[in-house]
């Protein structure tokens, strides 16, 4: 695009009107992708975050094969974990294993100062890079996970489904957790402050997991932390603040924070927008598994989306959660210039 | 309670009013009970639901461990599936296989008519010994697995988080997926009247996964079919429509059908009620893992969701899921007690 002239992306998460509805998609960068597992054969996952140049080139690989409105740096919820020393290892095929959670209210109180912009250096190294590369051509988005996504990770330690140890701790320790989750919405925004001052023109807030919890549960535990990561946040980058399965809690999310709320593809999107009112913008919201059907299925949920949308400005089409491994590229490629095409205006 | 009174359970479930908030568990009768665990040592979980006389007991016992005002049947929703001929096991720890997993559309429209009467018997025969022994202490519910979560079992061939192939089937092969999804609920009809005919007094239909499905695809592929079910069954027993994660599907679960709607702890109660409607019931909806915390958590959780409910008639207390194998029997009594003495009128 030209130099100047503001990105469509950017234009839609400040509610502005944009010539076409901006798409980008939540693990557009990923194994789905022939290029990207070209670089995974090469490199191991941790390892990949933590080489620059090729996460810069991983990072840009979505936007030359797919055409998408914005890149999101590559990295992983989790690293910033790792200098918290609780033994972060990403297995294969297992995920992510923390091999000392915490598990005691000792434990929660003694996890240490940690300065991410010494221990994350080589995430603004590949924001840097990837900006450069980008050359304007498209905005890049940085991203952090949320306090409670970590906090859940460094409790079970490692995915889970029902999340018991974390709820269980959150109740019995309410002290322990609270500094817990506050040494955690320090360390975020820290982190993500860097990743704008490296430069991100946008930042999103993957509170992935939290739609476990109760809303009455999120409003207490939860909610006063998720607003500290993005009270604390440099002005003038657009947030965006997003969760699985949050159909409870959206208007709880948007009272902790963010210009843009994710939405997955659990409800419906017309209506949830003016539930939460049209002064914040909306992210999402197509069922990834779609993608794995034919175009003729990817044409029909993405009309209804933006039928949805109703072309109000503030809105960025994305998917509900990531891309699925087993998905077409041509699938994604053709729902990017579905999308583009469908909402011409 | 007297022979001829009503008994507050179903009172609740037609919106009449009751003396105090009627409760049971799901998954009351389980492994986080001593007694249970009893009878799960001398015999496998399959072997169990075969037994009536032992499965008739397991079905009594949380009424005389807890106090709850209803017990429901000892079985399990893949036991319809049995005899399809699709190789159902249950695994240890892995939990249901099914050996020959349905991938195609032939096999989908190969499934045999079955009469379920004759295969499913031994469920009958529990019913007749439970309402047996319950003498009208308190009413026996019946159950059975809804047509979409009996398929993505199908489909799948066990459980599965992202229900990938079940929704890349509904979608390449809808016209197989609609036959089979007939098949399933006629089954369903069958076996629920036959347990109605037995003498439960209430069903509840388990479209446990169903939350995994964006409101559109629910209304296409879903609704149908669970509708089907609903209205073939015997009138005069109340009908109780579960599924969890479900808060953006509750407006259309509800046209599908049901007497009483079973929500999870994921929405609040009170709006969530107002949404729906009050002229339908609502059950639910405590978190299973706030019992796991302590008595005063209960305490304070239970007040909420009766707060919700606002002592309107037509609120049956339960879990928003079943009871973890971690909890303490002596917290989900103590849940028992307190909802009835926080709801005594």
């Amino acid at each position: 695009m030209a130099p100047g002239a503001s990105p469509p992306f950017l234009q839609a998460c400040l509610r502005r009107p944009v010539p076409f509805t901006p798409i980008w998609l939540m693990r557009q960068a990923g194994r789905y992708m022939p290029e990207y597992r070209a670089v995974r054969a090469r490199l191991g996952f941790l390892e990949l975050c933590k080489s620059p140049e090729a996460a810069a080139e991983v990072t840009l690989q979505p936007v030359e094969r797919l055409g998408v409105d914005a890149a999101i740096l590559f990295a992983d919820i989790l690293l910033v974990l790792e200098p918290l020393g609780v033994g972060l290892e990403f297995t294969r095929g297992d995920g992510p294993r923390i091999g000392r959670p915490v598990r005691s209210s000792q434990a929660a109180r003694a996890l240490p100062q940690i300065d991410v912009d010494d221990a994350l250096g080589f995430v603004y190294e590949t924001v840097a890079r990837a900006r450069k590369a980008l050359a304007d051509r498209v905005p890049l988005i940085g991203f952090a996970g949320a306090p409670f996504t970590l906090a859940s990770y460094l409790i079970e330690g490692g995915p889970s489904r029902e999340f018991l140890l974390t709820k269980a701790f959150m109740r019995r320790e309410p002290e322990a957790w609270a500094i817990m989750m506050t040494r955690l919405a320090d360390v975020t925004a820290d982190y993500l402050n860097g990743q704008i001052g490296a430069g991100v023109q946008a930042v999103q807030l993957f509170d992935s997991w939290v739609g476990a919890l109760s809303p009455a549960d999120y409003r207490a535990y939860v909610l006063p932390h998720s607003r500290r990561v993005i009270r604390a946040l440099r002005p003038g980058v657009p947030v965006i603040h997003f969760g699985v399965g949050t159909g409870g809690l959206l208007a709880l999310m948007r009272e902790a924070g963010g210009d843009v709320i994710g939405l997955d593809w659990r409800v419906e999107l017309g209506p949830t927008w003016a539930r939460l009112g049209q002064d914040v913008a909306v992210q999402g919201n197509l069922d990834p598994a779609v993608l794995l059907a034919d175009v003729g299925a990817i044409r029909l949920a993405a009309r209804e989306i933006l039928d949805g949308a109703a072309g109000r400005p503030g809105h960025v089409f994305n998917l509900g959660h990531g891309v699925h491994k087993e998905t077409p590229v041509e699938h994604v490629r053709a729902l990017v210039d579905i999308v583009h095409e469908m909402s011409a205006r």
